[in-house]
């Protein structure tokens, strides 16, 4: 298998670091698109969204890539955006927040795979298999819901984290000290359904502690907007559940 | 140490397992009270916080508790609350979201310590260092504040993972797949300042991915407004930062 991993970001070289020794690639300048190999079976465009259609003209452009493989990696990109450059065209979205110098299980990441043709679908399948345990098919719009769901799960996640942190600070605390009860808090809601897991205030309906702590929020209003919100939400989920 | 340990629930039971073999303790049931002895020297109530007075002045009634010490474990009660019922007053706070039946690293969970006194603040320490690796002092005020900052960070968080459970189940996808990003997330956000790990289209201010999301989201006004308040959020700490 021969592929061209175009990008100069965070998941290009991880991806091109996953498939060493397991795959011929090489990892491309989207700039120059220099050093793409006539037999080359899978070009994968790995840069920024608003970047892919205008990589996928200038490929076509410089290249005739009208029968290989084209595929992007992003997570709310449509498949269709690729249509017209190639025959061949496919997702290959790997569901991970990528750092870079941030060594990572490669086996453990899940893989979305979509792809205009079976071929084409078994193709990229075979070469997301190579480095990862868990690969799917997922369509552009089960892609987009996972997406969206993850902005939830890992985005919104870190960012109570960092609101958590910040109120500590303030008050001459440490974040480490939230460290134990974090960790717990994940391998609880990993390893049960988060929902029959949840604890706090708002979840016993105890109303004396939640306007004690409304109150303590009295001077940084967004805290208390938060705070209101997510509490009349757990009660929510806990009628309807 | 002689120590008796007031209550039923998740806390009582597993702070008695976590002394066992390590100090003379006794789990006492709040509604008798039965069994306390003579040379009982700390007692520790751990009950719901609006039951902790209730007991305190049951135990005053039947028992001479006036040169024992007295501690509760609530984290949002404060210290005065035990006043008049004895001498030597405490709290005996441990950071953690406990289980029933779910066993836990009781080496790793964070004690805040407050005491009326410097003889009952080192006695307290001592049992908590019987427990724990990590023993603080921590006033009234400062164990509001971490309360509060458990909140956000471990309930708030929990329940968005139980949306994005929630979010994933109706559409036919599985939170299975978003358990290594979570992972991932968890481990960065530890192993660094969570605000400077944010990564997702609110930090990168990419408002064509937020506005679809927004979009997808229509038939659900509630995560509309967390998706909209929690990215405005992120937008406003990356300004500040």
């Amino acid at each position: 298998m021969k592929a061209a991993i175009i990008g100069r970001g965070n998941v290009a070289s991880h991806l091109q670091k996953a498939l060493e020794g397991k795959a011929t690639t090489c990892l491309i300048n989207p700039h120059t698109l220099d050093g793409i190999h006539e037999d080359t079976e899978v070009i994968i465009i790995s840069v920024p969204d608003n970047a892919i259609i205008q990589v996928a003209s200038m490929l076509k452009r410089k290249y005739r890539i009208g029968h290989k493989i084209l595929a992007h990696t992003s997570g709310s990109t449509s498949i269709s955006a690729l249509e017209g450059f190639a025959e061949h065209t496919g997702v290959f979205y790997p569901l991970q927040t990528f750092s870079r110098n941030v060594p990572l299980e490669y086996d453990e990441i899940p893989f979305f795979i979509e792809a205009s043709d079976s071929g084409t679908g078994s193709t990229l399948k075979d070469i997301a298999c190579l480095i990862s345990k868990h690969v799917y098919y997922a369509d552009s719009d089960k892609r987009r819901k996972l997406h969206v769901a993850s902005v939830f799960g890992c985005n919104f996640v870190n960012h109570l984290w960092a609101l958590t942190e910040k109120l500590l600070t303030e008050n001459g605390l440490d974040f480490g000290m939230l460290h134990p009860l974090i960790k717990e808090t994940c391998r609880k809601a990993l390893s049960n359904s988060p929902a029959e897991v949840q604890t706090g205030p708002a979840i016993r309906h105890d109303t004396c502690t939640i306007s004690a702590h409304l109150e303590m929020l009295n001077n940084n209003p967004e805290l208390q907007h938060i705070y209101g919100m997510l509490s009349e939400s757990i009660k929510k989920m806990q009628r309807n559940y």
